[in-house]
């Protein structure tokens, strides 16, 4: 049996399955986006960790050697931001080829640092090695936050509203920019921009996590349509997710339709969005959304609700239930 | 200009020059075998992290799945035993083309699992993901130690005695076992075994950081020839070492001959000993050596001592100076 044949969770389940007498009491382990560990002291610590492979996560080519240092880092301050944690150091492991050009990644080093001094990360180590062909980063983030205060992707409750902390899909155009080679107008110059510049919502992350009425939190990497079975999973819980109110931004609205692009594909399969994904108490939503919105000058997106059940999605569009496949929705044909 | 003309060290420079602003005080960074994090509570904490490339590091057919597992963790638990550390979770990221046999991936966990029981090290997270063709992995541990306690490399003093805690040489000299083929005797499997499956000395660091009088700590990576003037420069003093005093195990003195190795080169330039390689002040040698012996059954082996000056090794053979080249040592021939 080959890796292809059980993929990258079936591995993950086994690798948890042979480990797990280790695991020490109030520890969490593998299978959210960080592990948090206790220690003494007045906080909890959560380590994250993201292994960038050249040519599987990016294209060489195609990004520029300051967007990937500023990306390495931003997909694991994400992971920071998803459990409500303010990010304290980061490491990092790069393989690279002897023949690499030091500007380059001088160049590299200068969009690692520029976000880590938007959030004020301390760069505290990591290797450097040769490689033989290919990039290779690995960067490992250290965060922190209250006692018992991390959002876990176990936390979601029945009737809990599922919320999004920005517009979903501009990531995954922005890929598609690049891989068709479209030509670059200041709308699709914008796609890309944040396909390779995501800003990891930690403010977001943190503001939310003020609030105990915030309950579930994780991260939206691969898109909802994978992430938020791994809530209902974690939670044992269903959901029910309205494609019309899925927030999506102006830009993608006006280019997608020029390539034929289908939305809500891209929207909710697309990934790398990096945004934050919770469920919050219905009675208290409102309350907590003007604040949001008083605070970052946009919505909570309200895109559905926690539902009683078994890791079900239910999408609706125009009130209607339609089936998610992997070419996009389809109405109910049976 | 390329990578290949500043190295792995002339980047490090560059890297730790452009981010070092960030650095808060009680924190240590870039440039020990471990990252040093004060938090709040009891403890320090330490976070090391390597990166293993396949063909670089680790050569697939020669080492079984189960060694890559256990000396992956090895290596990063080594680095916590070299600053009187005691681990308490790993973080495992690993590349792997998906036409690798699940069978292999299992085996690899199994050696990964030995190691992480033998001392109780949690494995809390990582990273999956598929590679091109070679397997990359990126083991992160973070251990903790009493505060103030971890013993760094710039810790050395004038007139300290400069110890090992294990026989050197032995691991490169399996290495060369390896590379050149050669028959599998007993001690040529002995030889290999050392070099896939070290035993990372984190009993014998804890116990040395017990005695304040034991000053500077790392651990042998790359042979004390490169290892040393770390510590040399990071405690801005020079050294002399006892090339006859330097412990050289039983199998390698049998062995050695048969091949026309150099000892001296193999024990000082081998690399991957993961022995530890301490300064303890001259007044307390004799006692720490006696209980050294009792707890581990071995001497704290004395190799040489810490001198003022600035960098500079000088190697004694018999009494004499000889002169350390990358051909091994040469007598001074002007």
């Amino acid at each position: 049996m080959k890796l292809r044949e059980i993929g990258e969770f079936g591995f993950i389940d086994r690798v948890s399955e042979q480990v797990k007498d280790l695991l020490l009491p109030g520890y969490l382990g593998i299978g959210d986006d960080c592990a948090v560990i206790p220690f003494t002291g007045k906080e909890d610590y959560m380590v994250t960790t993201d292994l960038l492979i050249e040519d599987i996560h990016f294209l060489k080519n195609r990004i520029t050697p300051e967007e990937l240092g500023y990306k390495s880092l931003a997909v694991s301050l994400s992971d920071i931001a998803a459990k409500g944690g303010t990010p304290v150091a980061s490491f990092l492991s790069i393989g690279i080829p002897a023949e690499t050009e030091v500007g380059y990644l001088d160049s590299f080093i200068k969009g690692y640092y520029e976000l880590s001094r938007k959030y004020r990360v301390q760069l505290l180590g990591g290797d450097t090695t040769e490689s033989k062909e290919y990039i290779v980063i690995n960067v490992g983030v250290i965060g922190k936050c209250g006692k018992g205060e991390a959002r876990l992707r176990s936390m979601a409750m029945a009737g809990d509203i599922i919320c999004v902390t920005g517009c979903l899909g501009d990531s995954a155009a922005g890929l598609q920019v690049l891989l068709q080679n479209l030509p670059r107008t200041h709308d699709h110059l914008r796609l890309i921009r944040i396909h390779h510049m995501p800003d990891p919502h930690i403010k977001e992350g943190l503001w939310l996590a003020g609030y105990p009425e915030v309950h579930a939190m994780m991260d939206v990497s691969d898109g909802i349509s994978s992430d938020l079975p791994h809530i209902l999973k974690s939670s044992g819980k269903s959901a029910v997710v309205n494609l019309d109110k899925i927030p999506v931004s102006a830009t993608l609205k006006k280019v997608a339709p020029r390539h034929g692009w289908d939305i809500d594909k891209l929207a909710t399969s697309g990934g790398e969005d990096y945004v934050l994904l919770c469920t919050v108490s219905p009675d208290s939503f409102e309350r907590i959304n003007a604040g949001f919105n008083t605070a970052f000058g946009r919505d909570l997106y309200n895109i559905g609700g926690i539902t009683p059940g078994k890791n079900r999605i239910k999408w609706l569009k125009n009130g209607k239930e339609v089936l998610h496949t992997q070419h996009g929705f389809d109405h109910f044909s049976a």
